[in-house]
C-alpha cells in the first residue's frame, strides 16, 4: 500500500536488458478486436489498413495501453505481409500499399511511446503464403518485405507471432534475426502443441534453436489454458539446456471449452464473445500466476482492453514498485467504492470480494459450455469439406447442421 | 440488400423537425463505463473532468459513435453539476472548475459532430444536493449553472437524464425549459416506477407536463426491461391524453435478475459486469423491438460501445435507407465471415446462426443469476444501516456476510 | 432438539376434525411418476392398472409415503374414470375392468394406513370426457362411477384433484359432495389461473361454493409458484369472507421458467426432468414457506419420492411434536455425516451447508433454463395443429422445428 | 423394431458361460442411494441391516431391477462386514448379527431371482479394518466370515467392489477364490487410478493375477469417466497379454467435476445431488458407448434406480434380441407420447428430441459445476485434520470456511 507512481522508474533499456535484470515487462492488448468494436477494422480480414485510413484512432489505442502500463508497443502490422493484404483486403483502395501500413504502424507506435518509456516492437504473423503453397524462399521473402520497413523506421526489437505451425515460426525467426535485433516468438497453440503435432516444449526448443531469446503463446486460448502450454515450453527448454526469456499474452475470453484450435472453433468466434469476457480481476490472478511461473513478458491478445493490462500492472506493483498512469482512475481492489451511498456497495471495496465473485451471465437460456464446431464435424463432412471446389454454400450448411446434432 | 451508405441523407434539421418528421434518432453510447475502461473516468465518482485532463480521449470516443450511427453527441457533462464534483472528485486538482468541464465537453461534441451531421445536447443528471437536502431552490440553481454553459457554448437541445425521483425530473426540465430548446427527459427506472413508488407512466405524465417534448428512460436495466418502462409510459401519457416522443437509452448489460434499484444492486456491479454484455446481437433486437414499440430516440447507455450503437444503425437501415459510415467495417449479420479457410466458420455467416446462438460464458463454476444485495438485507440490517453514523466499515461487512446467506 | 418418534401422537380423527383442531396433515408424493420410474406406469396414459397388476409395487409405495410420515394415502385411482382407461388404456388386457381398478386401489390403500394412523382419501381427476364433449351429465356419471366405489370401500373422505378447468372441478365437488364425507379440491392450475382465465381466487371461491371444505393446487409447478397461487385462492376467499382449509401437493422440480399449462410444455417433460428434482432441502423450504402462509394440509404431486414427504415432516416436527418412522434412518440436516472419515465431509452436518448449498448440475454444456414448448409457435402453427386430422406427423415435426428456432 | 419381449431368451447359464458365449449380462442398480430415498438405510453409516429390519422394500427393489432387465441380483451385503457393522452400525439393535444381515440378503436375492433367470451374486466390500489397521490376515478374515454365508447359500458367483486400493481388492480376490467359484473384481476409482496411485491398468492386472475373471469399476464417477477408466483398464491388461472380461457400473450422476477421490469430495455429496441425475437417455449412451468399448457385464451404482437398468436393456435390446419386461410399461425413444393431446408434445415422440435435448436445470442461481472440497484445503488445514485427535468440531468448520473462499 506504499506504491507510488512513478513513471521514470522504468529506464530506458532495450528489451534483453530489462528481462535479463529480471524486470517485468508487460506487453499491450489485442487491436484486431477492440478496434473491430472501435469501428475501424473488419472482422474476417482482420487486416489493419487503419493505420493509414484512421490513425487517430490506432494512435489513441496505443495511448490508451501505454497509459494501462504497456512497456511495448507492437506496431498494428498484424496479417500486415503483402500476400494477405492483397488475398483478403480487396475491399480496401489498391492505393494502401503494404509499404504503407507498415511505415504508418511504425511512425504511430513511436510517437506514442515516446510520450512515456515504452519500447516499440516490429511484429510479423503467419503468411497465407504457407498455407497455400509453403514454399519457404516466398514466404521468407514476405516477412522480409516487412522487416525493411522495420528496419527503416528503426524499432526497438521484433516479434513474430501468432504462428500455427512451427515451421513457419522458425523461418520467421530466421529472417528477423537477419536484422540483429533482438527477436521474441509465440505461438498460437495450446497444450497440445502445433496444428502438426509438434508438442509445444519442441516448438519452444525449434524456436530459440533459431534465434529467438524470447519464446511463448499468444492469442487462441484463455489465460489458464496458455499458461499451461507455456509450462510445458519451459520444461521443454530445461530439458534440452537451452535458456531463453518467457512470454504469454493470452485471450481475454474464458475458453475451458475449445480444442485444438482454440477460439476459432468456437460456435462464439467471433461476434458472441461477450459473456466470456475477464473481468479485471481474472487477469490479476493470470499475471500473479504468470509471474509465478517465472514469465516476465506478460501481456494479452484478443479481448485485452485498456483496463486489462492496467490489471497486470497493479497486481504486479508489489514487484515492480510503481503503479501505471491509468491507476490514478482506478482503486486498487475497488477500494474506491468506500465512498458509495450504499453501504452493500462500500461493501465491495475489498480485495476477497471481487477475488471470490462469481459473476452471473444474466443468461439463464445460454450454457455455460460450448462444443467447438470442430469436433463434432463427421469423417465424411470433413472429407467433402476437404474439397474446397466441390463444397457449395448450401452443402456446408448442411453439414453444420448435423454436426450440431 | 440494397442499403446504401449514404451519409448526406440525414439533412441538419433539429431533434424536433427529425421525430415529427419520423425519422428515426439514434443517440449515443456509455461514456463512464467506455472511458474507465480506456484509463480515464473513476468507478465510484464517475465524472466527466477527463474532457479537461484528456480531451482526445473523450473526443476519440464522440467519433467512435458518430461513425457508428449517432445522431446525437451528448455533451460528456453526466455528474458535472457543481456539488457533484465537489462533493466526490475531491481527488481531481482543485482547478478543474465545473465551468471548465462543462465548457470543454460542449467544445468537444461540437466539434465531432461537426464531421458529419450530428445534433448536440447538453445534458444534466441528478444531483448529491436533492438527496441531502431536497431544497427545491439549490437543486435548480445547480442545473442552471450547468444550462448557462450549454447556453453559451449554444447547444442543439437538452437532455435531462438519469433520475431516480420523477421530483427531481420536472424540476431539471422546468430549469431547462427556460431555454426555450427542445427538452428530453429521461429516468434511470424499471416498471416498478421511481423511488418514491411512482409508476412510469405518471413519471412520462409529470415530465411532458413540466415541458419534456421527449420522454423516456436511460441506464440501471436491460433493454428488455428498459422497453417493458417505455411501455408504461407511453400508456400512462395515452391515458392521460398526452403527446410526446419516445426514448430508451438502457444498459448494454443482461439485467433480468436486477430489483427495483437496478444494475447497481447486483453483486457483479461495476466490476464484474463482463458476462452480461449485450452480444451486437443482442442489440439488433432491441432496436427492432424498439422500434416496434414507437420508439424513435434510440440509445444507449453504460456499456454501450460503438459497435452496439452500430448494431442499431444496421438493424434500422431498411427503415433508415443508409447504414452508417462505420458499416464499411462490418459485414451485416457476419457475412463477412463467408471468405474464412474454415468452411464451419463460414457457416456462420448468416443472419440465423447469430440470431438463434445461445453464448456460453465459459465459466461453469458461475451461476446465470445472481440475488440482488438490496434484496437479501434483512430488517434489522437495513435499520442499522440507515443509521449512518452508528455504521462502522467493520458492521457493514458483517452485514454484508450474513445477507450473502 | 427433544423431538420424539411417537406414532401414536396423531389420534385417529376424521380429516377436518384434524384441520379444525389446527393440526399439520401431511399428504403423500405422487404415484404415476414413482411407479413409472420403478416399472410399473406407463408414461403418457399415466393410468393406475398396476393396482390389479402388480399390487405389491403400490403397496410398498404407499408404504414408503405412510413411513415417510403421510397421514393421507390417496387411492391410486389418477385418471381412473372409465373414459379415460378405454380412451388411453387399450393396451392394457380388456379384463380390468375400472371398477377392479378402483376397488384394488382401495383395497390396498386401507390395508397400508392400517400399518398406521393414517387416513384413505378417494380420489378423481380430469376427465377426456369433459374435453371432449362438455356434457354434464356423462362428466357427472364417470365421478359418480368411481364414488360409488369409494363408497363401498367405505374411504374416509375424498380428493377432486389436477383440474385444469373450474367448471369439471366443480361438477366433481358437486358429485363427491352427494356422499356426505368431506371434500377437498385442489386444481392444477398456476397463478394465471385456470384454462378459460378464471383467477386462482375465482376457482377457490367456486369451489368452496360447490361444497369443498379444503382448496388449493397440486401438481404443474414447482412449490414455489404453488404457494404463489394458493396464497391468491386465500386472498379471494378472504374477499368473499369464505372460510376454508388450505391445500398444497405441487411437483418436486423447479419450473421458474413455464407458462401458464406448467411442466406439460417444457421441452423436459417427461423424460428429461432429473436435473430439476428438489432436494430434500428444497422441500424443508418449501414446508417451512407453506404453513407460514397457513396452510395445513402439505403434501407433493408428481415428483416427490418418499424422502420428499420425510422432508416436510422433519421440518415442521417442532409444531407437530414427533418425527415420521424414517427418520429412524436420517439425520435431521445432515447429522449422520459428523461420523464420516473425512472432516470435509464431516463439515456438512450441519443446517447452514445445506440451507445454502447452490447444487451444481455437472452440465455445463445445458442452461438452467427453457422455453415451453407451447410460447413459440406461430399463430399459423396453432390453426394447422389444431386442425388435428389434417396434421401428419410429418408436418407436426416440421412445426417442432420452426418453433424451437 | 421387431425386438420381442421374451424373457426366457436367456438361459439358465452361469456368468462366465454367458460372459463367455459373448452374451450382455446387466448388472443390478444402487441399494442404499434408492434405499435411502426409500427410507430403510441411513446415509453416512450405509449399511444394508433393512435385509432383516425390512425385508419387503429391499425385495421389491431386486424385483424392480429383475422386471427392469438386470441379469444378475448382488445381495444387499455392502458394508456388511463384521468390523463395519459394529463400528458404524451401532444404533442398529445389536441383535441383528452381521451373519443374519448376510444370509437374509442372500434369501432375499434368491428369491427374487427365481422370478426370472437372473443369478445372484454375493458381494464384498472394502474394510474398516484395511484402513486402520492393514493387517492381511484380520481383513481376509472379515471377507471369510462374509463368504461362509455366501456358500452356505449357494450365490451363483461372487463379487468384490468398491475398492479404493488395490492391495485390499487382491486380498478381497484371493479369499473369495477359495471358493471356487467365478469371481468379478470392480474398484472405485478413476482414470488417475487407486488411492495409491496404482494406475487403472496395473490395478486390472493384479486382480486378474490373483483370479479374477471379471474386473472393471463401480461407483464414485460418472459413466463417461468409469468409461475412461475401464479403457484403460482393458489397455494394462493387453499389454501384459492377460485376457478378462470388463464390467462397469458406475454411478448415475454426472461428475465431469470431481477430483481423485470421486463424489465424495462434491460440496453436493450426499444429499444435494438431485441436479446431476442422470436421464435414461444418458444411460442409454452409456449402455451402447460400453458395449463398443468390449464391456460385456453393465449395470449401475449409486443414483442408478429401475429405470435406468430398463434404458440399458432398451439400448441394446437389438444385439440381445429382446426387451426386458418393465418395457411393457415404456415406449422405446418415448414413442408412447405419439397418442398426447398437444401437438408439441406429440413432437417429442422420437429418438433425436431425446438424443440432443440439453436439459434444463430450472436453477438459475446455481453454477453448473463444483470445486470439489478436497482440493481447496491449504496444506496447512490438511496437516490440521489429519491430526484427527486435536481436531475439534468447530476447527474443521473453521477451516472448511477458510477452504470454501
Amino acid at each position: 500500500s506504499t506504491v507510488i507512481v512513478n513513471l521514470s522508474s522504468c529506464s530506458l533499456q532495450g528489451i534483453l536488458e530489462r528481462l535479463d535484470a529480471g524486470e517485468v515487462v508487460i506487453g499491450d492488448g489485442g487491436f484486431v478486436f477492440a478496434l473491430e468494436k472501435r469501428g475501424y477494422v473488419k472482422a474476417g480480414p482482420w487486416t489493419p489498413e487503419a493505420t493509414v485510413e484512421h490513425p487517430e484512432a490506432v494512435r489513441q489505442l496505443h495511448r490508451e495501453f501505454l497509459r494501462a502500463g504497456s512497456n511495448v508497443l507492437q506496431t498494428f502490422t498484424f496479417y500486415a505481409s503483402e500476400d494477405k493484404l492483397e488475398n483478403r483486403g480487396n475491399y480496401v483502395a489498391e492505393k494502401i500499399s503494404c509499404q504503407k501500413v507498415n511505415e504508418a504502424a511504425c511512425d504511430i507506435a513511436r510517437e506514442v511511446a515516446n510520450e512515456g518509456d515504452a519500447l516499440v516492437a516490429g511484429g510479423v504473423s503467419q503468411t497465407p503464403s504457407y498455407l497455400s503453397c509453403k514454399d519457404k524462399t516466398e514466404v521468407k521473402a514476405a516477412f522480409r518485405k516487412q522487416l525493411e520497413v522495420f528496419m527503416k523506421k528503426n524499432v526497438d526489437f521484433l516479434i513474430a507471432e501468432y504462428f500455427e505451425h512451427v515451421e513457419e515460426a522458425v523461418w520467421a525467426v530466421e529472417v528477423l534475426k537477419e536484422s540483429g535485433k533482438p527477436v521474441a516468438a509465440t505461438m498460437c497453440i495450446g497444450p497440445e502443441g502445433d496444428m502438426h503435432g509438434v508438442s509445444p516444449g519442441q516448438c519452444a526448443v525449434q524456436l530459440v534453436k533459431a534465434g529467438a531469446s524470447i519464446v511463448g503463446v499468444n492469442c487462441h486460448f484463455d489465460p489458464e489454458t496458455s499458461l499451461e502450454t507455456v509450462k510445458l515450453m519451459k520444461e521443454g527448454l530445461q530439458a534440452a539446456k537451452l535458456k531463453a526469456h518467457l512470454m504469454s499474452q493470452p485471450l481475454a475470453f474464458h475458453t475451458p471449452d475449445c480444442g485444438k484450435q482454440g477460439f476459432i472453433d468456437l460456435p462464439e468466434f467471433p461476434f458472441g464473445l461477450e459473456p466470456r469476457i475477464s473481468t479485471r480481476w481474472d487477469i490479476q490472478k493470470y499475471a500473479r500466476k504468470a509471474y509465478d511461473l517465472g514469465i516476465r513478458f506478460i501481456g494479452g491478445c484478443c479481448g485485452f482492453e485498456p483496463y486489462h493490462i492496467r490489471a497486470i500492472a497493479e497486481e504486479l506493483a508489489p514487484e515492480r514498485g510503481f503503479l501505471p498512469e491509468a491507476s490514478e482512475k482506478h482503486g486498487t481492489w475497488g477500494n474506491n467504492l468506500s465512498m458509495h451511498t450504499k453501504p452493500w456497495v462500500r461493501a465491495r471495496a475489498r480485495k476477497e470480494y471481487w477475488e471470490n465473485l462469481k459473476p452471473a451471465s444474466g443468461r439463464p437460456y445460454c450454457p455455460s459450455m460450448s462444443k467447438p464446431d470442430g469436433w463434432g464435424v463427421t469423417k465424411g463432412a470433413k472429407e467433402l469439406m476437404q474439397q474446397k471446389e466441390a463444397t457449395t454454400e448450401q452443402q456446408l450448411k448442411e453439414l453444420f447442421q448435423k454436426q450440431k446434432i
